[in-house]
C-alpha cells in the first residue's frame, strides 16, 4: 500500500495513494485526525475504509505531496558512510585514510529541514558553495522499542521512501559533526510516499539511482550496505527509545559530488529513485530572504 | 519569573515556581491547554494571572519536577568544545593535537533523552563504561528566526535553564559523530526551571558548577564561552529555522570525567549549578530492562 500526506481543506490529509491517483484518508467518517501518514501507524486503515478510498480515486495531477511524515518525533535518524564505495570516495575527497566503520556513523536532521516531492532545495552562497545529494532509502518506524534484537528488527518497520540527504559539503567539514552541514531548511526532501513494509519484504535487494538533470550519478543496490535495516535498527535502539514515526536514513551509495566536485546548482534537478517505491524529485531553487 | 513544568490532575501543567512554591498554571481559567513551559511561550502569563497564582502557592516538597520544555519541536541543539580548557582536557582523553574549533560543532540529543530535576540517568554497562556528565546552561528559544543578527539574538531568547549533557565517552569515539553517545534515554537532564531572560540581563557573567557525590569536578564561569550565547544563535539559524521551545546547550567547562577518568558509577549523585538559575540533581540509576 502507498501512502502519502496532502494538502486538504486548508489543512493536511493521509491518502491512499494508487496509479498517480490518491484519495484523501481525512475523508473517511472517525478519521478526521488523520493529518499525515504518522496518524495511519497508530490506527492503520482497515479492509472497508481502503475499498471506500478505492471509491474515491482522483488524479494526482496538481496536487503537491507534502513530507509523508510531517513532525517525526525526533530528527530524522540518519547514518553516514554505509556504502563500501560511498566511504572510498569521501576519504578520497577529504584526503583521509580510506576505513570501513566498525559502528554506524550517526547524526540527525530537523524536521525543519523536510520537504515533500517535487520541493525546493534552497540555494543559498552564503551557506554553501558545495551543494550535494545522497540519495537514501529510508524507514518509517511503526513500533517503539529498545533494545530491539536484529532478528525482530523488522518487526518495528512501518513501511519505507526515500530521502535526500542533501548536504553543504564545506560546512560537514568545517564543524566537524554533520549535524549542521546536513540540516538547513529545506535539506531532506522525503517521500513521495510511504510503501508500508509488505510491499517491501526484502529491504536489502533494491536498486537505487540518483540523477541530476537526467544524469545518473548514484546507482547501487541496497545489497551494498555496509549496516542492513535490521542491524541498524537494532543499533540504534541500543540506547534510545525508537517511536512510531521515526525516520532512519540508511545512508547513500557512491557517486556523491563531493567526489566529482560536480556540485549541485540553481535551477538543478535531482531525483532519487529507489524500486518499489517510486521517484523523489527536487528542483534546487534560488536564495531565500532573511526572515 | 521561574517556571517549571509539574505532574497535575494526571496529566501535566506548567508552572510559576517562587521560593521553593509553586503554583499550577492550568488551574487557571483559559489556561486549561498549558501543559507545560512552552506553553507559556506563546501565551505569557499576564500580570493579573500571575497574580491569582501566587496566591495559590505551595510548598514543592513530594512535587516531582519534569523536564521545563517536554517535547522541544527538534532535538536539543547542542554545541560541543566551547570552553578552552575543556577543549584541551578533550584532546588529551583522545591523545589528538589541542585546537580551538573556528566554527561552533552542533550536534543534536533526541527529546526521549529528557529526564526532569531528580531523575535518574540509566546505567547501562551494555551501553557504555564510561559514562560521563557535562553541566552546561542552556537556552530556550522564544521566537522564531533564520539569519538571526548577532544584535538582535538575545531578542529570540525566552529563557535559560541547565542541562547535563551526559556523554558515553566510548560510544562517542566508536560512532566518531556525537549523537549516539550523547541521545541514549535519560541522557539530557533539563531544569530543574525555566528563569526567563528578563531576569538574567547577561548570560556571559553567571558561575557554573558542576559536583559529583558533593564534590566539586567543574567550577568555571559562563565568561569563558568560546562562542557565547548570542553568536550561537546566530550561527545555529544561518540555514535552520530556530522555533520557539527549541533548547539550545551551551557547551561544557573542563572537569569532566573524561579527563580524570573518574566516570560516574550507579548511585553517583550529579548536581549542576548555575547562578541565578538553580541546581539541577540527578542520580545515576541501575540497568533497565530491555523492553
Amino acid at each position: 500500500m502507498r501512502l502519502a500526506t496532502v494538502p486538504h481543506d486548508g489543512t493536511t490529509s493521509a491518502a491512499l495513494i494508487e496509479d498517480h491517483r490518491f484519495a484523501p484518508v481525512r475523508s473517511l467518517p472517525g478519521r478526521e485526525d488523520a493529518a499525515d501518514v504518522a496518524a495511519l501507524i497508530a490506527q492503520p486503515l482497515d479492509p472497508a475504509e481502503t475499498e471506500l478510498l478505492r471509491g474515491r480515486l482522483r488524479s494526482l495531477t496538481g496536487t503537491r505531496l507534502l513530507p509523508p511524515i510531517l513532525r517525526p518525533p525526533k530528527n530524522v535518524l540518519c547514518v553516514g558512510k554505509n556504502y563500501v564505495e560511498h566511504v572510498r570516495e569521501g576519504a578520497h575527497a577529504e584526503g583521509v585514510k580510506f576505513e570501513i566503520p566498525d559502528e554506524p556513523i550517526w547524526f540527525t536532521k530537523a524536521h525543519t529541514a523536510l520537504a515533500g516531492h517535487e520541493g525546493t532545495i534552497p540555494w543559498d552562497p552564503e551557506f554553501t558553495e558545495q551543494l550535494d545529494y545522497e540519495g537514501e532509502l529510508a524507514v518509517v518506524v511503526g513500533k517503539s522499542g529498545r533494545h530491539i534484537r536484529r532478528e525482530r528488527a523488522l518487526d518495528h518497520v512501518f513501511g519505507y521512501t526515500i530521502l535526500n540527504d542533501v548536504t553543504a559539503r564545506d560546512r560537514q567539514q568545517r564543524h566537524k559533526q554533520w549535524f549542521v552541514g546536513k540540516s538547513a531548511d529545506g535539506y531532506a526532501p522525503l517521500g513521495p510516499w510511504v510503501v508500508t513494509a509488505d510491499a517491501i519484504p526484502d529491504p536489502q535487494n533494491l536498486t537505487i539511482e540518483t540523477t541530476v538533470d537526467g544524469e545518473i550519478r548514484q546507482s547501487d543496490t541496497t545489497a551494498n550496505m555496509i549496516f542492513d535495516v535490521a542491524t541498524l535498527i537494532t543499533a540504534i535502539s541500543t540506547g534510545l527509545t525508537l517511536e512510531p514515526g521515526d525516520v532512519i536514513g540508511t545512508g547513500t551509495p557512491p557517486g556523491v559530488a563531493w567526489g566529482s566536485g560536480r556540485f549541485l546548482r540553481p535551477g538543478s534537478t535531482v531525483a532519487v529513485a529507489v524500486e518499489g517505491i517510486g521517484r523523489l524529485v527536487s528542483e534546487v531553487g534560488t536564495v531565500t530572504s532573511p526572515s
